[in-house]
């Protein structure tokens, strides 16, 4: 992977997970710990669930200050300023949608490194995009939204596949982390655009 | 312990505790992507925080792709078939109350491995059975079922340390997963036959 | 640290953490079962999740005997007598300010042990004191109290900041320790005392 164009998308994602753990706080009218809290859950949640489940301790933004103060003002900077940083909830939507790409194939190639196979390596890249929201709507008292209709861990999943089905091609792997992304990106743009939804298969028949 | 017979009640377990975070979660409408999680995480939920708190890493689930293929199937299965999943009903409380023994069985045995004491080693048992069913009602937003009367966990304990007690006899390790196993499923078939609970003992105290 | 004082401490915050997770449960009518099990999750679940974070494993209370007996200990008392320990409210609370105190040092301990730099090392330290409580209210299916207003999480940062920056003076380190508890300790009783909480920054801006 190209480290220096994907750490910036990781960081514009890691932006956008943590002002949308810190919008969910403030609706909630949670104290500005809560807030700093629900930001920091939202953004490492997910890659620190993937680091405990394959023993990567001590787990990544423990060994990482820069994640850690990007969180904290990005807390700060919502806590003080929400109404203004609500304007940009298009460009927060982007940001979102990349790092959900970038998350996603971090997962991957960490359960590549441990020789991890295929379903399961897409699984980890999934965990590490999406646990972060599962456990920030768990705390808040709600029903993890991904579980319910949205398409969102699904453009993980068929992001994560098609980066290891391109490894099987002569493509170098910067390109085929690149493309991963635009795919799960252009999957989130057009389920929003849409307002796409999973089916209810078992509707008639429960 | 006799891998072959065990490992058959391991899968049978399994399916059971998969099929049942798989209804739990059709009950609330969640999404075909929330279906397949909390099956997974009702299967393996109990198991991966043992791994977790041994450091046995990465957790078994990553390293056996049979466990998740099996509970892969299961969701599906009972997403859509889930009206004729449910005519089995007895079966699966079977399955289950098996699992369940199984479950605990390996937890204590993982204990016992890392020279753990057998306090500790009933509690790794009893956790590997019990918190799949944890985590799935936390994020379904309930309140455990496990904490609300039911004699559920308590099987676990009786179970475990029926093991850990038949250990000190000359009987051989097979024999000794056999019954406690088996003294797990007569628990389980008696509590919920003659809807036996645990008493709340401090009902006119507080 | 001077282990035989502050051990004391460590023991008397564990059954201030511990009966405050017994009434917690018993308020929502748990059994028995899940009465220990809050007891256990409120008593460990922090220093649990900061063992895990930085891969300490197997976790602290696995490997402590002592630590377990006290919380099942302190589960029954409050089970069969919490009418009565009620009574002494004003000490359980003074316990838990102190364990609150304790667990905070404990936690900034470890990550300077590993080496991890100071922001990260008070995040453990809170992580340690404040997410037993966290995960408890969890499990009740409460939104964290701790993130709605308190001074409580407020105090493990300043006194974990506290004792990082007085490790800069030449004084010895169990004075460190002993100064620093005794900060959260006061934070705490002044909070409560004269009704403290954090301002909602945010109160017209959403």
């Amino acid at each position: 992977m190209e480290y220096n164009f994907l750490n910036i998308i990781d960081i514009l994602g890691t932006i956008a997970f943590a002002a949308s753990g810190a919008f969910s706080a403030m609706e909630r009218k949670l104290d500005p710990f809560g807030v700093v809290i629900l930001s920091f859950v939202t953004a490492i949640g997910g890659g620190t669930l993937r680091d405990m489940l394959i023993g990567n301790t001590p787990v990544a933004w423990l060994r990482n200050e820069v994640t850690a103060l990007v969180i904290l003002a990005t807390a700060f900077i919502t806590l003080f300023f929400g109404q203004y940083v609500k304007q940009f909830h298009k460009t927060l939507f982007l940001f979102d949608a990349m790092g959900l790409g970038v998350f996603t194939l971090i997962g991957v190639e960490k359960g590549l490194q441990m020789h991890l196979s295929p379903g399961i390596c897409i699984a980890l890249g999934t965990i590490t995009a999406c646990f972060g929201g599962v456990i920030r709507d768990v705390l808040l008292n709600n029903v993890p939204l991904i579980f319910q209709r949205e398409i969102y861990a699904s453009a993980c999943i068929i992001g994560g596949s098609l980066y290891l089905l391109l490894q099987q091609t002569p493509l170098n792997d910067d390109i085929n982390a690149i493309l991963a992304i635009i795919m799960i990106v252009v999957i989130r743009i057009v389920a929003i655009r849409y307002k796409l939804m999973l089916p209810r298969v078992y509707e008639n028949r429960m």
